[in-house]
């Protein structure tokens, strides 16, 4: 028998019951800038982690360099949609039923399976008025209405366009391989919508953001693309996440960040301003522990205007209120955390 | 500025994603006697933690006790229910309304909040039949109406019985700290239907249990109470939690064991056969973790029945599927993980 892992990946966020620590969230990130060189980092940034939906503005890549976007008039707006995670709420469904339409498909050619919208009030009113989830409230309906306009675009087949040997997934995984630095990927795993996600470190994920932050080395038609997505997810936040949402709530009191969640854990920021790029992964996953670590990191770099740290008030500390209302604790980034050396 | 929190909790769950790891949670253990001596432990098993709804069974003794119990003729049911964080399904919640009305109360009197029922199912007939959760669906229900039993047994006031020193808070707390082998408790901090959650060591939790389980210092009166309640609690698995749940789930398989869940990753569990009790905290609070790593402790101790570990199934080893129903993983013990070292 093997003994078991310890790494030393330190506490990055706390919650607290009352005025006493009751969990703690170990957290592993890296900041790096276009070259590949790392700024700053803790824990695992060299061990490959799932991305899963933290790279979905780099997926978003494929849509605008194949000329899919151009000659099927995608929108800003659906480019945001394409780059989201997105709460099911009203507004997103219907952009990309509208979206799937100019291509004449409905939801029944999308793969990503159904879930009932992460936006609560969305679901119940869904519930209420005595209907069902379809594929179109996916939180990733919008990533792959973009992978099917794709496949429409270079002549590919529709059906099974999730597939990782399928034509638009090999796109996929040849711009996420050049945008980390990276020969090939790695033998993927599947995501929670179907298609594959391949294992990235984060000193290579956040080199992959810093690419879509700091465009300068990049082809000609890359770095058009790379500034269209970043444009489209700070011009359209309440796209890109949703009503209560960590990504919305960022790039709403910070428009010059681009920043995108993944589950289990992941976060994701290109930070144009700095020329930097941004990947972080909570160890156990926990999806309330990432946008405080995230804020924290972005402060910490000093790519958060003040006002903006004000205004993300319970997104960065989350207050924890009991089932009467009776507040009970707090979410916070650890004392010392994140713990930067000088640069050198 | 302190250095960030590293503590060496060794990782006890893993969540993989295909093959590859994606999640780690770290979990603390005590094994414990009757006589507060420790038989194995891993982690931070002398720090305090918040039990929350772990320790119902040790707050249903001052029911039973009390002679609240016998007075108001509270049933085998009503007991189980008492020590539950059931589901909300329509038998629970039937059998907390009935005990109310023999009290002369209605769900009005719990102070517990509302949430809609934790069972999915329930929660989605209840919004499609166009109604609302009221308190009678919290998951603490049936412990708030035996505080309520408690209260009126002994003539203190209804209104309040949650505040810390209203005297049905006080006799719990008492008797924790008996059990728990404190001279007093520490203060408490709020648990999340408003009654007093005070911290506990994994040692203190495990010793505790262990005397619900070996019963034999105890006086002739916990010494019943305590047979009680592990009679009612093994006898009705389904009140305790509900359909598709862990400690439902262990409890029919393995019907002399009694398991507890508690918020945030903590489980404690008194096995009479072995006259042990035991208590564990996931690092991170995760509920996903807590079972899986309970179930491994339990193998370990040889609590088990060799049918009943097979009969656990996805309890003891959940599979991970996405949206679309594929499986894409699976949570199950880190390889050597416990750790138990041979007996002294």
């Amino acid at each position: 028998m093997s003994a078991p892992v310890v790494n030393p990946v330190p506490v990055g966020v706390l919650v607290l019951r009352g005025e006493r620590v009751e969990s703690r969230h170990r957290v592993s990130y890296a900041v790096a800038d276009a070259t590949g060189a790392l700024r700053h980092a803790e824990g695992e940034s060299e061990r490959p982690i799932f991305p899963r939906s933290a790279v979905k503005p780099l997926q978003a890549l494929v849509l605008l360099e194949s000329g899919a976007a151009g000659r099927f008039g995608v929108s800003q707006p659906e480019l945001a949609l394409a780059c989201a995670s997105h709460g099911g709420e009203p507004g997103h469904v219907d952009l990309v039923r509208r979206w799937l339409a100019r291509l004449g498909l409905d939801q029944t050619a999308l793969e990503c399976g159904t879930h009932p919208p992460s936006h609560a009030p969305s679901a119940e009113r869904l519930l209420a008025a005595g209907q069902t989830a379809d594929p179109a409230h996916n939180n990733c309906s919008g990533k792959h209405a973009a992978m099917l306009t794709v496949a429409r675009h270079i002549g590919a087949p529709l059906a099974g366009y999730i597939a990782a040997d399928h034509p638009v997934q090999r796109l996929v995984a040849a711009t996420l391989a050049e945008m980390a630095g990276l020969a090939a990927m790695p033998e993927p795993a599947t995501d929670g919508c179907g298609i594959p996600t391949y294992p990235l470190t984060l000193a290579q994920l956040a080199t992959a953001m810093a690419r879509l932050a700091d465009r300068r080395a990049l082809s000609p038609a890359r770095r058009a693309a790379g500034l269209e997505i970043c444009r489209a997810m700070t011009a359209h936040p309440k796209l890109v996440a949703g009503s209560g949402r960590a990504c919305t709530a960022i790039m709403t009191a910070a428009p010059d960040v681009v920043v995108k969640t993944g589950a289990e854990g992941v976060y994701a920021a290109a930070l144009p301003k700095l020329g930097l790029g941004l990947a972080l992964k909570v160890e156990d996953g926990a999806g309330r522990a990432a946008p405080v670590a995230l804020v924290a990191l972005l402060e910490a770099l000093g790519a958060l205007p003040k006002m903006a740290s004000a205004a993300l008030g319970e997104t960065a500390r989350p207050i924890l209120r009991n089932h009467a209302g009776k507040v009970v604790g707090r979410i916070e980034p650890a004392p010392g955390w994140p713990r930067f050396w000088p640069e050198i």
